[in-house]
């Protein structure tokens, strides 16, 4: 870990750098995975590093719609799990849903130790991918999933998703919930739901406003989300950053 | 290496990533490296992954900026070294300008490493950090510089540079020249010229402009360049691509 200071104006973006490179050292996350995470700092330094109005629209609709789904999982990949453990088990606690792993690069045992990472973190249980079931219209390794977790859902909550298997999940009529910086990439664009906003932030709010829930008309909340508006409003933040 | 096609719209971006990757391998890239090239990569991502207009005013005044030196220095990091080591080389052959290697994290052997990756790559000779001579105004790793290298330099040019080491080397009354993808960076608002490219499309340019240098004014040139005018063109851009 590095000595920077807490006053320092970037301080969570650098110590979200340092707890990412401890994932790769501990053998979580995958090298493709800090590029990845590189990609999302510069979008996060774009939108203010900071949660904007459209991602509260976009949490508001993803605890509505989660709650609502009658069987909803979360997703975990190495990027996750080393940035924010404690928050995707609490909010597996609170939709009483299972976390499951799928990743796209598989270094060996990779997969194991994401499962023992988020055990060690008091998770009650983590299912794994089997060849039991298998998603359509994808290749990668990402389609071998467990037949009560990701095969089974009505609704997917995948942060950091790619988006070869955000497509495959819409086809195959699941709903998917996504947390990407980018409101241009392709999991943002086909997702039903994008909260663009920094995982370790919107994590324990999108928590928060599910154990919170009170909206008496959650299906027309979700009804009339237009997740093509919230990335329109991002797109027109990112400008605005632009012309500073 | 992975198996993107030729005609994927984004191969040379794909490209790169597995570039970098090997980078890393190699022992030549360090991992706060891969999280940089990710920031790159989005906002190359987001300036069209092409060569923009302000890039290349930027690449002609640099070209007659490092013609005018009397001692031009190439400063090499890890990233610059795995991405583009050939075009390093060349650049030093068309300025007759030593490489230097420079950089901020020093995992054991890692310079030494990236000194044989360019004489491998035929570079004539590598000049290293040495305790000889140190920088002013800068305290990591970054400050110890060699003699007859970027101490006695008075135009570096630094790819892929940190702020810190950019601000020390102003101060030290150094013209800076660098490429950076992130016009809003301290490197590109404190350099003296800052091409607002990807390094792997830049370098070439840029020797090949400095071959080709026929520009009886460039003094004046030089003198009338405004840093400030083309980090606001690609500011703009970046805008323009927002509001898409």
């Amino acid at each position: 870990m590095s000595d920077v200071p807490k006053t320092h104006p970037r301080y969570l973006s650098l110590t979200l750098r340092d707890t990412i490179v401890a994932g790769v050292e501990q053998g979580i996350t995958s090298i493709h995975g800090l590029i990845a995470h590189g990609r999302g700092e510069a979008f996060d330094y774009l939108i203010g590093e900071t949660t904007q109005p459209f991602a509260i629209q976009a949490i508001h609709a993803a605890a509505a719609m989660l709650r609502l789904a009658e069987h909803p999982v979360i997703s975990v990949n190495g990027n996750v799990a080393a940035l924010a453990p404690e928050a995707l088990i609490q909010l597996g606690q609170v939709l009483n849903a299972p976390l499951e792993v799928n990743i796209f690069h598989t270094e060996t045992g990779r997969e194991q130790r994401i499962r023992e990472h988020l055990l060690k973190h008091s998770a009650p249980d983590v299912l794994m991918p089997t060849t039991d079931a298998q998603l359509s219209y994808i290749d990668s390794n990402r389609k071998f999933v467990h037949p009560e977790g990701i095969f089974k859902a009505d609704v997917v909550f995948v942060p950091l998703e790619d988006g070869d298997r955000c497509e495959a999940l819409r086809k195959m009529g699941k709903a998917v919930v996504t947390v990407d910086l980018n409101p241009m990439s392709r999991t943002a664009q086909q997702a039903s739901i994008t909260i663009v906003d920094n995982v370790v932030r919107a994590l324990p709010l999108l928590c928060k406003e599910i154990r919170n829930f009170s909206d008496p008309t959650a299906e027309d909340t979700v009804a009339r989300y237009s997740n093509k508006a919230v990335l329109k409003q991002a797109l027109e933040h990112i400008s605005r950053c632009g012309n500073g």
